[in-house]
């Protein structure tokens, strides 16, 4: 008998986030398939994806993808990976829905084999049978797996809440958790997002609850804002706007093409005659009117970005505008929101978008919540997953007041390959985890010394300088030709001009002097007097690039 | 008898935070001159100080600078403009000797006149007669201003919360509010900060009672870290070691020196022993130090980053050590303190650092306290400040509900001139008021192109290319020579480099065949040409630089 595997693998600070593997004997599957967002310290790069390196040289092991839900970052770094490791994908209806999309946008959709699974369905893939359980999240149709391996079952979260009163589907089956853990569960790994957070998180009827309260009686235009991928907070809106006469209007690309999907496979349902073309707005009175919009993290060019700015071109803010964010920020996007926030009030528009009001709710479990997964569950073994280390922790520290030993938990790293028998857990070693950048069409060639250059290049810019040199005699022609992007400094000056001409001039004899007349050696030399002086005159230090051309 | 004219000038976002600017016939005085810092998106810059175009225009009438308080956001400033505006400093002893650091550090102190006032003092400043007002804040001796002119009385706050069981020094003044708002208050200014937040902010007090359960019975070093400016928080750390039988260790230079002054002005009470040199921890048993560490913000660099990252000479982390984050995220921050706080847990230490607990409280007055303000002064007109548009709006409203009528408040951005008689209340005009930035040496030098160039440089980097052109014939003189710096794409590779050199020549080519021989038109369209085939290859857009070398 074999043991069982689990490597965490994507993941950019958080653990186990974007992908996670499976591995028994032959088998291997991979739960996950996600890309992360870079933080603004990776200069330039555009998304960051799980490193594969693992599961490159186990190739002929992979059985499939499964897939918990479809937002990006769980679903994202499929158009990335899957021409390497061109294996089926399972998911549910909506995942599946939404995984069509991205792979259209990249032209791989006639390749790809996805299968479609429902909750409660069952289905087998080598070694492992998976079982769909419904999970309530900030998209519908969200699963966890229910991992039947040769050696125990093992529970995998998800991304999940337990929302007793969900406004579309079925709350989270919290009995077959409890059957699962009844029957013996082996390990359970768990989201540890809202870890820090206390209590229950609150459920999304609060959220419609209030939209009725600032729909009622409105007599504005009424803009609502929220991620394009939360199916059920849109249907709620629509829901709440049809009651009161309004017509609703669509606004940014994402946003439609969700909708598309979700209607398709009707997990919208949108009452006849309720949705408007945008370019139709003006024709109706402002209190009949809803603009459902995408820029809900303050995104430059988006929809509601070009209202606060005046750069939209059918909508017009004024004082007969009530604007609603239903969404709250991402960490790092708080200055964006900011701002477009202060632009629409500057507009006159009236925003609604406090913190203290139920505009919004996490998708993710809170303290209390997981508590009570951990107590269904009942696992042998604990794995917790998706935050960062200390999150890991504090949710370790939770599942031991609920009864799991310290020895029985495990605090991995992405790379790490957990393995586990039946009486045991332990990291057995670690293997290549790092997240791989995307910066425009190069995928994970791009290396730190790149990123170094731009940081570089961002605080203080750049000074090019060329030296046409005599080849035979090494003597300067002429004055060096300088050149800058991005440095501060007056560098047009004569007097500067002249400083810098004197540095070099000096080097360069200083050179010739101590019988140095490698261009490479001649260029670090007059190069580290140069950024010295430069320093001294400006108090930056631009990368300098000095060419020395042997004419 | 003249207008009061009232100017909020400086503030990045924020309005009126860094300076204000009162004016009454000839007469001139400036409330603080403070400093801001730059979001990510201004690449390289180091600070941002308000723009005084208008005070240079009347820099014979300005009678002084009075300081409310010494955090940065209002004394940062005085450095870069009291060598153009050479006028007399006015503050209290604690915010005196902070400015004399501030001024010490860039040589100029010895050249500036700086009058100490305490609480309750009143002064003459040509047509202004000020009183200092003590409020509670999240650095000692902070004073709200009581502004009495020729046409009436103004007060303004400053930063503020009402404190009812401060930890170090009296409560705010509320009568003194109180008794000013009877003899009747012409207008006031009131910091918005956190208008958003309901409900009263939580007294010091609350954090001394958290340090004590969490010194109490301690078995590990303890290292504490908060902003170096919270002379109150350091003294409750301080206090808190001392009962517990710990000495103090004070790592990182901004902390000690801020310590010094408190110390030297009787501001800190330091029991005698209690501090011992960081290069003595390691004589001590574990449980009876207490190390008081810069880095709140997760800086790097800070005392606190160094032992997080195993950096540090003196300290190493492990499961023997409790570090407790006394600090708030100041957004934008949020990812670096995450990043520390992980590698302290991995290093094994216990974090203590949680929003939840009472770890921090803010130095900012929320909703009920704004409202005791506005009941106790009683003015006839209001101009909220210190915050963005959208909390001057909250501000406002609230102000509303407490009986100041919507036209008797005014909403004004950094250069209106508020203009104000007994009677009256309007905007007259605007004055130059945009944000100046300091990049290294350059106060106000740069440029948004320079901003563009560097934000450009940081996505995609720069690629910079050398024709040697024959100056008579225009011929090329060999293949161009090529460079790169940040940009992401194999600019060795043979093919690529052929490429290019085939766009270089066609470009040049046509050039010649369409009689375009200047240097500087033949840059361009070569820049031109070269830009679309990078992309296409690359799907990235680094800046080019192109040279041609006539030789």
């Amino acid at each position: 008998m074999s043991n069982l595997k689990i490597i965490p693998l994507g993941g950019l600070g958080e653990i186990g986030k974007n992908m996670t593997v499976f591995e028994y004997g032959r088998d291997i599957i991979i739960i996950d398939c996600g890309m992360g967002f870079p933080d603004d310290d990776l200069y330039g790069v555009d998304y960051v994806i799980p490193d594969i390196t693992y599961l490159r040289q186990n190739k002929e092991k992979i059985r499939g993808i499964v897939i918990t839900h479809g937002h990006e970052d769980h679903i994202g770094a499929i158009p990335f990976l899957l021409p390497e490791l061109d294996v089926p994908v399972f998911a549910t209806p909506l995942s599946a829905g939404i995984i069509e999309l991205r792979l259209e946008e990249s032209d791989l959709l006639t390749n790809t084999q996805i299968f479609t699974k429902k909750v409660g369905d069952k289905f087998k893939l080598g070694a492992f049978e998976i079982e769909f359980i419904n999970v309530n999240h900030s998209i519908a149709d969200a699963v966890a797996l229910a991992i039947k391996t040769p050696i125990g079952t093992v529970v995998h979260t998800g991304d999940f809440k337990i929302d007793l009163t969900p406004v579309k589907g079925e709350m989270i089956d919290l009995a077959r958790f409890g059957e699962l853990g009844n029957r013996g569960v082996l390990a359970l790994l768990s989201d540890s997002t809202n870890v820090e957070k206390p209590g229950h998180t609150i459920s999304e009827l609060k959220v419609s609850e209030k939209f009725d309260e600032l729909f009622k009686g409105c007599k504005k235009r009424i803009i609502v804002t929220t991620f394009a991928s939360n199916i059920q907070r849109i249907q709620q809106i629509i829901r709440v706007a049809a009651k009161y006469g309004r017509k609703v209007a669509v606004n940014g690309r994402s946003m439609e093409r969700m909708m598309a999907v979700a209607c398709a496979l009707e997990y919208m349902d949108i009452p006849e005659g309720t949705l408007i073309d945008i370019k139709d707005i003006n024709s109706l009175p402002k209190d009949q009117i809803c603009i459902l919009s995408t820029g809900s993290q303050g995104e430059r060019m988006s929809a509601l970005y070009r209202m606060a700015f005046s750069e939209h071109k059918q909508i017009k803010i004024d004082y007969n505008d009530r604007v609603i964010i239903s969404a709250s920020a991402i960490p790092g996007n708080e200055t964006t929101i900011s701002k477009v926030i202060d632009a629409l009030f500057q507009n006159g528009a009236e925003v609604i978008y406090d913190k203290h009001t139920d505009l919004h709710v996490s998708g993710h479990a809170s303290q209390e919540e997981l508590k009570i997964i951990l107590s269904l569950v009942k696992p042998k073994f604990f794995i917790p997953v998706h935050g960062e280390y200390r999150m890991l922790y504090k949710h370790a520290l939770l599942a031991k007041t609920m009864g799991v030993e310290s020895t029985n938990t495990i605090l991995a790293d992405n790379g790490s390959v957990i393995d586990i028998t039946k009486n045991s857990i332990k990291i057995e070693k670690l293997v290549k985890a790092g997240p791989v950048y995307v910066d425009g069409e190069n995928v994970g060639e791009i290396d730190t010394s790149i990123i170094n250059d731009r940081r570089k290049l961002a605080q203080n810019g750049i000074i090019v300088i060329l030296l046409n040199v005599y080849s035979e005699t090494k003597e300067l022609v002429s004055d060096p030709d300088l050149f800058s992007k991005g440095f501060n400094c007056e560098l047009e000056s004569v007097e500067i001009k002249d400083e810098i001409n004197r540095v070099i001039a000096e080097s360069f004899a200083s050179c010739k002097k101590r019988k140095i007349l490698n261009p490479i050696s001649m260029t670090e030399i007059i190069k580290t007097n140069l950024s010295g002086f430069i320093y001294k005159i400006s108090r930056q230090s631009p990368i300098i690039l000095l060419h020395i051309n042997e004419i």
